[in-house]
């Protein structure tokens, strides 16, 4: 027999351009069930569990629950607090003080250990309670997930934008160099190689944290793209680490800032990207030198958003709540592949999701580590969903020179 | 009596997203005259005409040519090369050795100067030919013009850009800075007023190149509205100028960049936006400061294109050959607006668009010189087009503390 009582939710981490859909799915699931009496969202995350600080999301229209679920970024606002032991504890106590039964905290793997502290917390308490973690994530770092709901949103944004620059930059040539987020794991930016449609079109070097950043072998795969073709597009990750493992952007910081986690904070600058600029006009004497570091835009640029990504941010949500009302166990929903291009919701144990970063395997990176494989391609493409505008070229003939022109 | 010959049509400057429906107007208007018996393209804009690097775009399927209509950047290809008189005479042997009898040049106000004197070459020669100027530029400058095409879609990136900005900023809190492009103009860095929908809703703060940038001033500014809400947007023009006229990049670069025109390199680098950041977070001590420099993207950028922009790109093109075909004068179309909103296109005299550039009126800038007036929003909003997807927010009642939670 299903738990009876109410149910919270909150949103963690960095927003996407879909996690809305998640809570709005759960939201929405959540008041299907006669069980559940009634459905809180804490603000600000785990902050807002702590302050009591909850928005009753019972009394809210359909209609307007279905405008958030297009909005970008987080409706409930977010945090970045990651919470110890302590903290975990005093959260269950909140949710015991409520009487909540469902908790679902939509985040990426940093959340999911929160979720399993308060489940812990519940058994030993012996409180009945159902405790799920619901994935998001533009990094798609997420193990035992095909990928995480918000990376094909931000996949096309990269796409988007790669295509534009490839157009841009062939038209007045020179090197440009797009720095794309993602901390530890590429598979945002490898996303840029769907970009590529004409033979001489960028992204022509692609590097991912995955494999280490060496400036010499940087500037040589420039300089040899670039005597090809009379210009070169590069897309080079945040994250990327020299020989030693060390970010290439802790490097240039004066001040280096940590977020709670203990990230370095990498986006909201473009230290990285004047650096690897500088470098090559420097080392290699081109001219015109361009970067652009795409920070903040990349996950929540109004009305860049993938079909399919959207259905399946609201399915995750959707599938939390049935899990929980119809299951007796805790967990963390998880997007299964089964097939081109289908997919199904799996529950995983919450250990098993939290603290593991999933990288971008080595079939997806080619051997000399600048680019990415055809089966990254493969792999990637049903993501960015339906939609995406075609480009064309002109293809009309020559005409003969006179010669004439003195 | 209409002139019978070929047609030539280049593109200038940078790009932009609706610059191959004004060169696709061109050419299929064109091919509808029986004088004109061929349509041609030049590669790369003049330096392409003094390479007789042409395209015959009258081979050309229509279906081709509407698909690269949609597509961002010059089709054509673009040169930065700013020809001075004697170059300007090569151009005009080489239109009079292929016979060309109609000259359309797509670009800013020095491609109009370029017209400009191909216009009198021809005359001095006695040879008769139209040379006709076509407006493009996402910087909104040209004089005698409402606006120009490429500015709406443009503009329309800096909407979706910053209202994804307050979604996220609000989620997280913290000062966040947008270095919008823009080097003498505001136009476009203004349009970002539009992303404000609720009243705590940034931009905040909108400092355009029109007014002195004084740091004590913006830091100020930047303080009172952090303390008021918590957080904080500016959009900042990349063109900002001290109170001598020197632009505050400037005062940035090591190694200064400039173009033929003489302009420094402003785009393509986090500089700016990464000492403003760096700034408030010594001077104001705020710990969450971000910047991002939007750079390339605002200008090319599959997928985000005004219809209203669109649409006036073609007719600019339309009715360029039109004027050309019909008339028996040289000039440039411009656009003028006929009412809220309808627009119609005059053709005015080359030397009074040429090497002349439109500031923001001071009608559009508030008194404090750091936002927008209503008068401005007014005059932008018909030209971002239909369509921008609306977000909205949870508007459910909080719910009471138990005030239980140790």
């Amino acid at each position: 027999m299903a738990l009876s009582g109410k149910a919270l939710v909150a949103q963690g981490g960095g927003p996407t351009a879909v996690i809305n859909q998640t809570m709005v799915g759960i939201v929405l699931e959540a008041r299907k069930f006669p069980e559940i009496s009634k459905i809180y969202g804490a603000l600000h995350g785990v902050e807002g569990i702590l302050n009591e600080d909850f928005l009753d999301l019972t009394q809210e229209t359909s209609h307007n629950l279905e405008q958030v679920a297009l909005t970008p970024a987080s409706a409930l606002l977010s945090t970045r607090v990651k919470p110890d032991e302590e903290y975990c504890r005093k959260i269950f106590k909140v949710l015991q003080a409520h009487d909540i039964r469902y908790f679902f905290y939509i985040g990426g793997n940093d959340s999911s250990d929160t979720v399993r502290i308060v489940s812990e917390e519940a058994k030993k308490a012996n409180y009945e309670m159902r405790a799920m973690h619901v994935p998001k994530t533009i990094d798609n770092d997420l193990v035992h997930n095909d990928h995480t709901p918000g990376y094909g949103s931000a996949a096309r944004f990269i796409v988007q934008a790669f295509t534009g620059i490839n157009l841009d930059v062939r038209s007045l040539n020179g090197v440009y160099l797009g720095i794309v987020m993602g901390r530890h794991s590429g598979f945002l930016t490898a996303a840029s190689s769907i970009a590529k449609k004409y033979p001489e079109d960028g992204p022509h070097l692609i590097y991912l944290p995955e494999r280490p950043f060496v400036m010499e072998t940087f500037l040589h795969d420039v300089k040899a793209v670039n005597d090809k073709y009379g210009f070169c597009i590069a897309a080079v990750s945040e994250g990327i680490q020299d020989v030693n493992g060390t970010p290439m952007i802790a490097n240039l910081m004066k001040n280096v800032e940590c977020d709670p986690h203990g990230n370095i904070s990498m986006s909201g600058t473009g230290a990285l990207g004047d650096l690897l600029a500088d470098t090559i006009k420097e080392k290699l004497k081109i001219k015109r030198v361009r970067s652009d570091t795409f920070g903040y835009l990349q996950r929540s640029f109004l009305g860049c958003v993938s079909d399919v990504d959207q259905a399946e941010a609201r399915e995750v949500g959707e599938r939390a709540v049935q899990l929980a009302v119809w299951n007796d166990e805790d967990g963390s929903v998880t997007i299964q592949r089964t097939g081109y291009y289908s997919v199904d919701y799996k529950l995983m144990p919450l250990a098993e999701i939290a603290g593991r970063t999933q990288s971008v395997p080595d079939e997806f990176i080619n051997a000399a580590g600048n680019n990415v494989t055809d089966a990254f391609k493969f792999y990637v493409r049903p993501l960015l969903g339906s939609g995406l505008q075609p480009i064309a070229r002109l293809r009309a003939p020559r005409v003969p020179k006179t010669g004439k022109k003195e």
